[in-house]
């Protein structure tokens, strides 16, 4: 790697810190870069620091805001009896683009994992039930993921959550849209056949 | 995508016009810096604007240079009396990976391509010639890729450097070392089978 200059060589390393980026591919962009015209370089560099700068978590649901409250919860057509529970933005995100859910959110900013040493403590679950004290909260979806951890986040917070007077949901699980059932796992086809409705 | 706030979807842009950079892995890279600490997030974006500042082609070879000269050719060390051409700076980075190569090298910036609308003017082909008058130059190594641009460029320079009273040679074609013969392609096979040579 050292065939190149300094400057090259620090772009490479830096790209390489990014998820999924190794260092052919690092190299590959740093390439693209050098080609590219100074404009485009210098709008790459500017958004990641306006991102660090302007970006804040939501003081309410904890998802991206640029402001004290994310656009959900300062949306006043949004339902705000109704909270949908996620693990992380990403999440929330793909429920907003399917267009299924018109309540508002709350991210945990994680999963419980005790393997990796993480708690109820370290995720949004505290500020969750202040909420449901403090909005008038009339039913909370869980829509952890259905992973091991997801599952697990999600017994627990139902638990914790039948406590309190309100309706505890969770996303339905099955047969994805549009798959053919021969290529459905046996675990999401048992989960389906036990979860069959009357039409 | 709209769900994602502007400095968000800001990024994402930007980062969706790298080579191999789909909108779902500029949305995943983007998350990333979101999470990282703020000072992975500056060096980054540092390092796209450092490479932009401090990054000229060399003013002989049109290698990568943080000079007038890159580290090459104004290294003594190097036998001068040899050029290497090659398309781009990536090539010249692998063959000095080989390190198969003590000479100079000469980077043409790319292949002849007429559908592209790319003839030899658009090359470093005229500083190639500029280069073998002014220099003692004994050998030019043609080290084109050997798809159809790369060897309608070799051909092309084979022929002009001929009228020149230099030894021109071409990198060698065959099995690629550590290669399983009934993996590699026929053209390939054909190649090495006619450029076979006595031991």
């Amino acid at each position: 790697m050292n065939h190149y200059p300094k400057s090259v060589l620090d772009l490479i390393e830096n790209l390489s810190k990014l998820p999924g980026v190794g260092k052919k591919t690092a190299e590959r962009l740093s390439m693209h870069i050098l080609r590219a015209p100074r404009s485009e370089a210098e709008k790459l560099a500017s958004s990641i620091i306006t991102l660090k700068n302007n970006m804040r978590l939501c003081g309410k649901c904890f998802a991206l805001s640029e402001g004290e409250l994310c656009s959900i919860c300062s949306n006043p057509g949004r339902e705000s009896s109704i909270i949908c529970v996620v693990e992380r933005i990403a999440d929330m995100v793909a429920i907003e683009k399917s267009g299924g859910f018109k309540g508002l959110y709350h991210v945990l900013q994680g999963v419980l994992s005790p393997m990796d040493g993480i708690g109820p403590n370290d995720l949004r679950i505290r500020e969750l039930f202040t909420r449901i004290k403090s909005e008038h909260i009339r039913e909370v979806v869980v829509a952890t993921s259905t992973n091991v951890e997801g599952e697990a986040t999600a017994s627990y917070l139902t638990k914790k959550l039948k406590e309190t007077n309100i309706t505890v949901t969770r996303i339905a699980s099955g047969v994805p849209m549009g798959g053919d059932l021969k290529y459905v796992d046996q675990v999401t086809l048992k989960m389906a056949m036990e979860a069959r409705f009357e039409k």
